[in-house]
């Protein structure tokens, strides 16, 4: 645990460094390639708080209750940066914020994790089952409800494809929320492997009910905040550092909004426990895909640009590959260093195209 | 069993309702919207003639010849509706029927009774081995044989793309042939688990020899008539409910095929016989892909208009996004209410697409 | 071993014969479709000695230098073929070499060895690791590395796709090298199944060796002679015979080229080592894909004109299709004669759509 409470106490001086400068340079108008820095490394900071407080809650208030907790803040702050974008009507930045979403956590969460438990393991085993069923919803939701859009807007009107695509996210957002009764209600237990039982050790929560709500809550509104600044940067960002937005959104932001989960995600396979860590990586993914860009799609009917679920060729060609790879990969249960780096050089390739465009 | 009798009775009286409904309807020229309801439900109870006709057959004569009859008459129905639509030169009818047998087989059929069987079961388990066997057949088929000749339709000239789909029809109709001769021949029982032995109760043919060959040729015939009676109606029935053709022949028309099978397969699956329910399914897919499609190809080189291997895009997406979903979901042989109802999801999403072109 | 032996002194008297009339043609002048079969057969003549000498030296120097070995030599007569292509500037014959050597070991050297394997033996077992680390890689190299570069190459500009594919082609021989070291270093017989012990009878090498290297350097010189010659007849050919330059290319080359190998997973699997054959087959794609092309994109930077990572569409998708269809039949580590006579079909419908452009 050691390793974990030095992180922790990095995460805490990045908080308390970064909000006030956050803060400071908003109202002063500092450079933005300056403050693209500063509001990004203050998020991945609050990020920690988020996941750490809802994990607490999760420990406290049992795994139903626990699953809807991490379902509605998992993916704060893509979810925040994203609303804020689609109120401002940057609807490619909501699309390639998603799109990064899914490739860094099927990419890079589980790829260096994988790499890096792999070192110091030579082989990581976790529930097939889970990871089939989890496997299962990404063909689903990526394969399927993405590319189907994609193929029939050039057939159909802009406003059928509107319909469509809200059609598609209530199913997506109905579907999700029945593979959570399915898992924490009637199929419990059902396809548990016998050693698994040996995970309790976790379930002493890190905070208290009421601190873990008031963390939750301040944390989650200072990254709204942050957030809505680091938006505004994009483009200046873009123009000084010689990057493409869609580089800026796909990559950069990714990085940075999965940085607390790929964290949890290399901790929990160095302590040999990689089945988190496919959970974390996938799981994350599913809530990104099945979860937040549906609710992103209904949302954006509010505003005024709403928005249809069709990405961009490259990105949902990159999310496809990404999700066929992570299939042939994680589909044996069974992980090694040289798994992971197979999903790490994805990465870089898809990292590098993204950097020409 | 119950339930099945009275399932029979409601086709008895179906049919003996709607044959010289149909009859005077059309010698009469009733409105043709409320004919397509009444040529519709008739061919739904017709078909479960012909299935159990088929199956009777099959148990008489065992399992080689009860194989190639279950492949000529088990999808009757769409070959019949199809060589009408051939002859009258709607190609684009006969693809769309094709590939709403495909996807409804694939999604509504295996869907739904995995779905109504996981509800009853909480795990239902079939071989892997018989369901590897098809799913291959089916990457074979929908995903080498129908994409190649659509991306290659590009680059040669149109009576290229003819003697390409014919080669690919006759390779596709031997390696049918081919696959029959495995399962049944070389490797009967080869990749047999020991519990399947149980099947043995089925062995009684519901009807006797001569009285099932008359059955089946009296549907046969009743079905070819009103399938062609049906084809016409499309064009007013699409009109006066806002429908597409398309939708009419990739969504409708499949249920309506399929309705028998459809019953039966949830049937199994109620009686934890899912690996029959899976057979049937897939299996019934099969034989459209690899049998029907090809065969409708080589035929139309008889009629005016022959008929290239060659989807429009849609349809081979659907087809496609199926293959890959159902693979994902039957790959390892183990079904719950969940994955029936991921697979119905998705053919809630491709009918809602079909509905706006 | 006499089956093997026989075709050895055939491979002799092809050498015996075949070397000084293509010598004698080329000096005479003689017709180049004559020529042609001439210098093709005795490319594959040689091709035999390459390997045999590669498998000796593979013997006498251990496993790990023997892999290199195989890697740079394995696929000597392609990639001699191909640099002379690229010196020539003839970019669309190396794509095509390369197109038709993934092709051609996936469905018909796997194909033909589990087709006349599964003839002999009801089924056949290899080890579900090896086969799923190798299937892993070729959804890396050819879905991941081969199709992102294509779906880029039109958003960015020419010059940015070389850099793009200069990128992926390191990335690819980095990870190609780190997968000998992850099979041959840290993960030898990790993954192993007890059975396989058995194999220990092969150790005794044909040559000594100082024999292997002088028959290895003589063959490679002779191969690297014949095929300048052999690229050169390719135009009249075409014209001669009404074959595109394509078929020549994509079919034609890679079965001559392929020969060798393809005799040698027949003779595996007629041995009942059928993993040795999906080595073969598999491993040899891996080489071609992961370790040939990017060779060979990074050398064309030397030459006038670069080639970029980007194969033509039919190419393209004949490979992405080899591939799922490889998958689907190999993945379950269980092979019989309709899986091989599956993926022959598919090399079939392959071959004819290439006839036709």
């Amino acid at each position: 645990m050691k390793g974990r409470k030095d992180m922790n106490k990095v995460f805490f001086i990045i908080v308390l460094l970064g909000v006030p400068l956050s803060a400071a340079g908003t109202f002063l108008g500092w450079d933005s390639t300056w403050m693209f820095g500063v509001y990004s490394v203050t998020i991945l900071g609050l990020a920690s708080y988020i996941g750490r407080s809802t994990d607490s809650l999760s420990v406290i208030a049992g795994p139903r209750i626990g699953g809807l907790l991490s379902v509605t803040f998992g993916n704060a702050v893509e979810l925040t940066i994203s609303i804020f974008a689609l109120a401002a009507g940057y609807l490619h930045i909501v699309l390639a914020a998603m799109t990064g979403a899914v490739i860094s956590n099927l990419l890079l969460v589980a790829g260096s994790s994988f790499f890096i438990g792999g070192i110091k393991y030579k082989r990581q085993q976790f529930n097939i089952y889970d990871a089939r069923h989890n496997l299962g919803l990404l063909m689903f939701s990526v394969v399927v409800s993405f590319v189907f859009p994609f193929i029939f807007a050039e057939k159909i009107s802009d406003d059928e494809v509107l319909w469509l695509s809200a059609g598609i996210a209530i199913i997506m957002i109905l579907l999700y929320f029945a593979a959570l009764f399915f898992r924490l209600v009637t199929h419990r237990g059902v396809y548990a492997e016998k050693e698994e039982n040996g995970d309790k050790e976790h379930e002493t929560p890190e905070w208290g009910k009421w601190k873990s709500i008031i963390i939750l809550a301040t944390a989650a509104i200072a990254v709204a905040l942050v957030s809505d600044q680091l938006v505004d940067t994009f483009e200046d960002v873009a123009e000084s550092f010689g990057w493409s937005e869609v580089f800026i959104g796909i990559i950069i932001v990714a990085i940075i909004g999965n940085f607390a989960e790929n964290i949890a995600a290399i901790y929990m396979a160095l302590q040999n426990k990689i089945n988190v860590s496919v959970e974390i990586a996938v799981g994350s993914t599913l809530q990104i895909a099945m979860f937040v860009t549906p609710i992103l799609v209904l949302l954006s009917f509010m505003f005024a640009n709403p928005m249809p679920l069709v990405f961009p060729t490259e990105a949902l060609i990159s999310m496809l590959l990404s999700v066929f790879l992570a299939i042939m990969i994680i589909n044996d249960g069974d992980t090694n260093w040289f798994e992971g780096l197979t999903l790490m050089c994805a990465y870089i390739i898809i990292a590098i195209g993204f950097y020409f465009i």
